[in-house]
């Protein structure tokens, strides 16, 4: 699918505010690419793609998830977590996308995990400090993904568990992959 | 052994420091059981055992680890985390200590874990909030623990694993599971 078409597609499944967050985060996936030498293409496909199925009905998500979303690694967990795996069943199935990193980096972009690819990282670390983001402590992860994309994953996977431990919300395990893999 | 033989023994082991500490842990851990009902003589037991491994060399605790301390949970973590289970080989070996719930105590009493016992709850707690804690966020605990041993945990769990977020310290995945699991 011509990214044009991608974009509408993406545009009709989503709420207004929700889509112009998915394009702030195609803008700095494309800025950390030029960064630091990934794929711009394939970086604002992720990003376009990322969110994609964020505003499924829940039953709907968990649907897809239980048919091919590997259900074992995110159904026990809130269901905050199941677009990422939904967005990539979406963007195979329905969009043609066969770019297995690309996959990888919607299906993953929540939680990231330990062993991401530069896109993955690059994905994970533009949806949190795109500009839009204003919870405390964005400027301090905008300001590491300056230097190092290995930095900013962990910062972001730092403040992840940091917040959600402060909110005393559960934390899948691969939040906590994430940030241990980052330290090395 | 019996408990006056038990605690020179521990004495003999550690700086005098690092002893006080476990005398108020002791402490601490009688007055949680007499508080929620547990048993106070195990509690004492275990308490008193729970660093008795504290002091040792690294490599003296690696060893004893690799041979009986399960070395596939802890040795690629921090050492930190190894004189819990070399305290527990310890305990059993050493000073005949068999009540598998005292030494599961002392086992997991650094991390925690999921599906603890009341008596692992205890001293994973009174370790944290003894009356030498004097930590940020140390009496919020010492709160908790005023009413209820499972929000206990879970404070000194969320509290582990934003302080070690924090100071961007490895995080083993017992601090999360113990966390996730005491969310339930």
């Amino acid at each position: 699918m011509a990214f044009r078409l991608l974009k509408d597609e993406v545009a009709r499944r989503l709420p207004a505010g929700r889509f112009a967050h998915v394009l702030r985060v195609a803008e700095t996936a494309v800025i950390l690419a030029d960064r630091f030498g990934e794929d711009k293409e394939k970086a604002e496909t992720a990003a376009l793609l990322h969110d994609v199925a964020k505003a499924m009905p829940k039953e709907e998500l968990r649907q897809i998830v239980e048919e091919e979303g590997d259900p074992a690694r995110v159904l026990g967990y809130h269901h905050e977590l199941w677009h990422g795996p939904a967005g990539a069943v979406i963007s195979h199935k329905e969009f043609g996308i066969t770019d297995a990193d690309i996959l990888a980096a919607v299906r993953f972009h929540t939680t990231g995990r330990a062993g991401m690819s530069g896109l993955e990282k690059l994905i994970f670390t533009a949806d949190m400090i795109e500009p839009g983001r204003t919870f405390p402590g964005a400027e301090k992860l905008r300001e590491e993904a300056r230097h190092s994309l290995d930095a900013a994953v962990l910062a972001c996977s730092a403040h992840n568990l940091q917040y959600l431990a402060g909110v005393r919300a559960a934390i899948h395990p691969d939040t906590l992959r994430c940030y241990n893999d980052s330290l090395l």
